[in-house]
């Protein structure tokens, strides 16, 4: 029964890296959205164009991810069908009134959803978790949301106080996110307790052969993880998490 | 003086030319914006993909006419800045209220601009006149139009004689935004008559070395064509024009 036992688990392997391109796949589709939104709101034409690219970056991005989809056997469509409606949520409970909020909202709200990728991914194959971190990292939004961010506030502090609470408020909803992620998909899951399993024996926190963290462990370093770079982006910011 | 002279003309000419390559690119800008809220809003996941790709090829295709401008010399961003409202008066005139009033719209009211595009570029030279065409021509977004609508109004006749009624009004607001940018754009104007006396040479309605048709002449003949075209697109789609 070995073999079958294997097959049977691979198969499921299998299922989980597909869910998680697909949660990828979905991302950079409402990054398309959201960058486009942001490019017909943006309030001088340079800006208006800069976002205009990042926003085909991303359909650019996505087909990457569909390439690997179909070469593993998947259907593109189906798995980014099923996280349809992952970011509504987010979405409906944090909605930006202004410029500034909008930048910050898609620099740390969907940085959370990158970081948790990226966690996720730690344990799959060498092609797809590459792929996985070439399409999170492709943006290079992070910069101009950076510059417009820094210029903005160096010299207002009301408008410095009223950023760090919404990046409150961002960082709490999307670890919310994440949070309803890992419980309505096991799959997800799985991989964020694998990956974690991978990179402690990587880091000689837990012996080669070792069973790896408990998946509440892995959970628990997850989030820490997450807040963790949440931090980093907000002081990269000069914003105080 | 004739050197003078000669260098002035050429000067004249060129601003012309930019004129038109930044119509075209803020044209591509808006065509972004649009498909990228066409996408956001499809109903299926099918459609959403292939507007965000579309959306995407109007980034590549601004990105061709940038090139050719700085190639003559121009500011990219200057160039399509002059041109920042050109669709908000025909955008504000022509709320559409369902997806199939928005493809219509998509359809025929910009197809009237590209319309007007081609034939301001027609008397220009081959690189850029083939570009503008390319550029205009590069959506295929048509064929999803065309098959969308197609099958909608088949078996609905209220739709279909909604849909011809608005097609109707927007193209008589999309000749509104043709008759003031050849108003307030005198290079434009100039860029139709030159196409025009390029075309009645090459057709042999006016004699190789003949003056060419009068301003008033070509304007005629440009409204003609756009009418026309517009009743063939229609057409395409089953409806009245």
């Amino acid at each position: 029964m070995t073999a079958a036992t294997t097959s049977s688990t691979r198969a499921a392997d299998r299922a989980d890296e597909l869910a998680l391109l697909g949660l990828v796949g979905q991302l950079e589709l409402v990054a398309f959205t959201r960058l486009a939104e942001d490019s017909a709101l943006a309030p001088s034409l340079d800006q208006r164009l800069r976002l205009a690219r990042f926003s085909a970056g991303a359909v650019s991005r996505l087909e990457r991810i569909f390439e690997r989809i179909t070469e593993l056997g998947g259907s593109p469509e189906a798995e980014v069908e099923r996280f349809a409606h992952v970011m509504d949520d987010f979405d409906a409970r944090t909605p930006s009134s202004t410029w500034w909020e909008r930048l910050l909202k898609a620099y740390v709200g969907y940085g959370v959803a990158d970081d948790f990728c990226k966690a996720a991914a730690a344990g799959l194959d060498d092609r797809t978790r590459t792929l996985v971190e070439e399409v999170l990292d492709g943006t290079h939004h992070g910069e101009l949301v950076l510059a417009e961010l820094a210029a903005a506030s160096a010299d207002d502090a009301v408008l410095t106080s009223r950023l760090a609470l919404w990046g409150r408020r961002l960082v709490g909803e999307s670890l919310g996110v994440v949070q309803s992620l890992v419980q309505s998909q096991p799959g997800l899951a799985r991989l964020v307790a694998d990956g974690a399993a991978v990179e402690a024996r990587a880091s000689g926190a837990e012996p080669a052969a070792g069973p790896g963290p408990t998946p509440a462990e892995a959970l628990s370093t997850l989030f820490g993880r997450l807040t963790a770079e949440h931090t980093r982006r907000m002081g990269r910011l000069g914003l105080t998490a």
